[in-house]
């Protein structure tokens, strides 16, 4: 075996803690317990990092009980440097897997553990020819709810995450000027953003999604509906890429939305602000404290055992309430059916807000909050990224929350 | 149905055209026929823009003969407005999709063309109940040897992104300085790269590959390995993207590797260039003459024709003749297999360089000619992307070719 690589001071104080780890598995164990499940193969990288602390190109195979096997096949000797894992070994070839598995004093079980909401049909394919295991259980569900209950080390990334969104929104007055493009003021904030460690990637589960940090959306932008299950698009670069900050120069008095997602050592959180050069209509500050009454509303009723779906309803009546009830998550015949998503490590991730997801929130989990409403001719956002506690909501955004006119 | 959005000029001539569209499907219906299939369903996001021109969250149902037909989940307005086809539907859920293909008239057939290097086995399941074929046909290699061949519309896109390349590399002695984080140089070029219709987004279609534009890596980050399939990796952000700019600050006197990918309306190029902030060690840049060499001897024989794989060897042998046999491609033992890969929509398309493509090349395919060294102290890199054409290779990238010493 090489000697491990040695990792500067910086990138090892990120590496996840042993213990923490430890814990992840353990609670993973109960979840195949639960299904009877002898044990899981997990090889999508955000899954394999969480249960290891690496993402290299690896398979981790977790027994029901006991130490799980990393099986990697590049690089060993980054895998053993970043992950507290008590069994690393390296796979010569991903043909190889199933003798490697058993090499290492495990059997394939009749039923497996897989992530069948990510593995390609091909690869699955190629791993069942080689793995022989009868039958499979999409064990992607129980993963997510485990991972839907943030830690305090990532709370603590999701608040540094937060505070690199707090800096980057307060350069923003001294940014946005009339004619700059919506891309150029977008890069500006990235360029920004990453000089203080945002890692210039948000990861996204679904297939065929693409997360990006850069909504820069002003005036009549925020009307284009696109792919994206979002209440607006945007236009976006081009027709490869159909969202997001366009090549519209941003003008004086119309509104600017802002939906800038950061990312500190893997973990996201996700704000939203509105701005403007100049006075914009009334209508849009109107429709902007609509959102902050909402998101006000909400807070208070983000507790521990709180359905997910009726603060999902509790939205939509506040909004009615509030006369948004064609515009709010949305134009008539096109509004999304979430008002919150969970967050961490993807930006998909659970809980949702949302019509059937009937069960119980819980201490830990992390949300970012939604809040967008849609007029003819621009979108309005609020939005921030919370953790729910016992003692009461934090926010892990803390950019200032007054629509800034400049 | 709805009347169609209106996109701006900018966007608008971003648009792929009709005939070209057409020449696409006749081109994949051929390829369907060769297969004997009698339709293929197309989901993948990058696939379905190649065939349809829009990028929507649709589905294309593809007969071997005859009028496709896309049928869109969302947003309908936007994939008529983008999309040159004649057959255009809304899909009113993927439930449906099944009765929806059928009351436009198609059968589904006893054997269908999939994308299996793609598709979630959840996403396939789900289909496969509703859909109910009895045998399934991977069309995916089928498909990317279609799209390995550019036309001129194609080729246009690439230029075009090849000169915010050279735009860019320009501005790089300007932007240099020691001190700077790896990360932050890389923040800077992205800054100027979207100012300039870059896209901020490059696509690899391998399953857990990330493809990002940022790699400058300087010194001894060029000795980090990692999970990509790459010579080197760099040490990264965090070991939640363990790969490309890390938090390392630039010196002088140590060569400074910029591998900066840029993407104009979807299409890549992708290049290398080296430059150091005062003189480097002579053997960093009699490394770098040696690619430039080895790069030379590639050009001279990149004809419609010849095989993928021998070039593969030639390159290897060039690289020993001239005494890097221990550190070309990756250092002994983590040596990559491939001189060269495709790249257009995606960075991993056909052709490959590589031991085990032996087909030959054809005009119109387009190459990134991955040409490193990886040093104990440094890793060292030359690279261009190249269109394949009867007359003679054309370099898609432009950016001077000097070890730059600033």
């Amino acid at each position: 075996m090489k000697p491990k690589m040695k990792l500067p001071d910086y990138y090892r104080t990120q590496l996840t803690p042993k213990a923490e780890i430890y814990r992840r598995i353990s609670a993973f164990q109960a979840a195949l317990a639960k299904d009877h499940l002898e044990a899981a193969l997990i090889h999508q990288d955000v899954d394999l990092f969480y249960l290891s602390g690496t993402m290299q190109q690896a398979f981790l195979f977790v027994p029901v009980q006991g130490e799980p096997l990393l099986l990697v096949k590049k690089d060993i000797a980054r895998a053993l440097a970043e992950s507290p894992l008590g069994q690393i070994k390296s796979l010569p070839t991903i043909g190889q897997l199933g003798e490697t598995i058993l090499h290492y004093g495990h059997q394939i079980p009749p039923r497996l553990g897989l992530e069948m909401d990510s593995l390609p049909i091909s690869t699955y394919n190629f791993l069942k020819e080689k793995l022989r295991w009868r039958e499979d259980h999409d064990i992607s569900v129980r993963l997510r709810k485990i991972r839907a209950i943030k830690s305090d080390f990532e709370l603590t990334q999701m608040r540094k995450s937060g505070d690199i969104g707090r800096r980057l929104y307060q350069t923003l007055p001294k940014i946005l000027k009339p004619g700059l493009t919506e891309m150029e003021v977008a890069g500006r904030l990235i360029q920004k953003a990453v000089s203080w460690e945002d890692m210039n990637l948000l990861r996204s589960r679904s297939f065929n999604s693409a997360a990006f940090s850069w909504h820069v959306i002003s005036g009549e932008s925020g009307s284009f509906q696109s792919r994206n299950d979002a209440p607006f698009a945007g236009l976006g670069q081009s027709p490869a890429f159909p969202m997001g900050a366009s090549q519209k120069p941003i003008r004086t008095n119309e509104p600017i939305l802002v939906d800038f997602g950061t990312c500190f050592n893997g973990y996201q959180t996700d704000q939203t602000r509105m701005f403007s050069l100049g006075k914009p209509n009334k209508a849009y500050l109107k429709a902007y404290q609509a959102l902050q009454e909402i998101e006000a509303h909400l807070l208070d009723h983000l507790h521990p055992g709180t359905s997910a779906e009726s603060l999902y309803r509790l939205a939509m009546k506040d909004a009615q309430k509030l006369g948004y009830q064609d515009s709010f998550l949305g134009p008539k015949g096109q509004k999304v059916k979430y008002v919150a998503h969970g967050l961490g490590l993807e930006i998909d991730e659970f809980p949702f807000l949302a019509l059937g997801h009937d069960y119980p929130l819980q201490e830990g989990m992390t949300l970012a909050l939604e809040l967008k409403i849609v007029l003819e001719k621009a979108a309005i956002g609020f939005e921030n990224t919370v953790v729910i506690r016992k003692e009461g909501v934090e926010k892990l955004t803390t950019v200032d929350e007054t629509f800034m006119i400049i």
